[in-house]
């Protein structure tokens, strides 16, 4: 195995060189390499997606086929379902997650739209569950996509379990875009809505996502009060106005995350 | 970085020493000894279960830190939602998916009862989609999680799409156990079944994985008519007899799968 040539942006704490060890750090960038736009690359493909040389690649991706994790023709290289194991073994870890599951479900059954699960991971949010209606408009993120926090109902509600100044940081961090007519893009004006989600304990985004979508998000807390998680419910603003979202919906969500909340105290 | 110290089980096509990255495969091990049942580790608890040492343990969760796939208290490592890219990865580099979400859930709430979609690993099925309904008894089972092919309807139907001879290869390479009294786990009665599986298109299985519980299921097929997927209908014995789940269901779930295969085709 060559030397490591070069740093990947690691941080202080890790020093590269010593701790940081540079293959497994490139050869996770291999994995994520692969996508719905490159489902099946050939070594050329992947060295240059990646930065690797050509051998580097090479070595990680015959690797990643002996583990089974790769699967290949001789010229194209795809994932196997095996990759699952890897992000699986994170959601298997969250028993919020089993907990979660069932009350989502009732709460679907309850207000006809869809529900999702997410966490915060540094400007964006990752979506862990998701339990849709059987309408044809749908949500159609599934688990592991992500959004940016600051412009939606989940994100301001995570924002809003951080103390204000991370808040700002991760505001200043993000790429603030009008994505739609109703777009806040203001740091302080969106810094408002995410203290106005801290006060009132829920949050609305209307259409500032996408033209139409409505949603609102509700907090999951653990033991000590932290917000850990949040659950939202997505709707069509011409199907459920806002206001009506808020009358009909905000109770039985808010009562599904703080069931969550109170289940994950027994677990 | 420490030279490759020994080799982990590669196959003769990676020439271990020459292209196998020793400490890559070691990375994902660390990543997958997190679990239910080890949702938060110390550094002494990852190096057990990998077998690593207690020094080459540490470099991993601090490479593993930096890149934000895992954080610490100090003490005790857990893995964080970016962990889902990996997995992620995979999932939206397979277009079949997107496709066949919209089929399923038309089919849940026409038949009432759970969907899930999965693929063969082994000797393993590896649920990839899943569509529940909103009952009381749902199966639980979730994206990325395992069962073993021989015992259940997706595994045989899979295991139908290959030749008899690897068919045979995977059933002498799993564990064939009597998980109930109905449970077949004589080879060659279960190759019969799969034989049988795949002379009729569909495979029942008959609470052979756990008492109660009845599946059935019908492939998904690419361009060349091979079997790629497959998708499955789960119920209770009690509320819908195998006969009945044939003649209600079954005519349903071979028209969803067809549907899928015909999307794939334009897609």
């Amino acid at each position: 195995m060559p030397a490591p040539a070069r740093s990947q942006s690691p941080t202080a704490e890790a020093r590269p060189g010593d701790a940081y060890v540079q293959s497994f750090a490139r050869g996770l960038e291999v994995i994520r390499s692969f996508s719905a736009a490159a489902p099946r690359q050939t070594l050329s493909e992947v060295a240059g997606r990646t930065g690797l040389t050509r051998a580097g690649a090479r070595r990680i991706l015959l690797t990643l086929q002996t583990l089974g994790y790769v699967e290949s023709d001789g010229r194209l290289f795809a994932l196997t379902p095996r990759i699952l194991d890897l992000g699986f073994a994170y959601l298997s870890s969250m028993p919020i997650w089993n907990i979660a599951e069932p009350v989502m479900e009732t709460l679907v059954e309850q207000v006809k739209e869809s529900c999702s699960a997410g966490v915060l991971e540094g400007t964006d949010i990752v979506y862990v569950l998701r339990v849709s209606t059987r309408k044809i408009m749908r949500n159609t993120l599934g688990v592991g996509s992500r959004l940016p926090a600051y412009c939606t109902s989940l994100g301001r509600m995570l924002l809003a379990g951080r103390p204000d100044d991370e808040v700002l940081r991760l505001l200043r961090a993000s790429k603030l875009e009008a994505r739609t007519r109703h777009s806040l893009t203001d740091k302080d004006a969106i810094l408002a809505k995410v203290q106005q989600a801290r006060r009132q304990g829920w949050c609305l985004v209307n259409q500032e996502l996408e033209e139409g979508l409505v949603s609102i998000a509700a907090p999951v807390l653990d033991r000590a009060g932290r917000t850990i998680a949040a659950l939202n419910i997505s709707g069509q603003a011409n199907r459920t106005p806002p206001r009506q979202m808020q009358e009909t919906m905000l109770p039985a969500l808010r009562e599904a995350a703080a069931q969550v909340s109170q289940r994950l105290l027994m677990a």
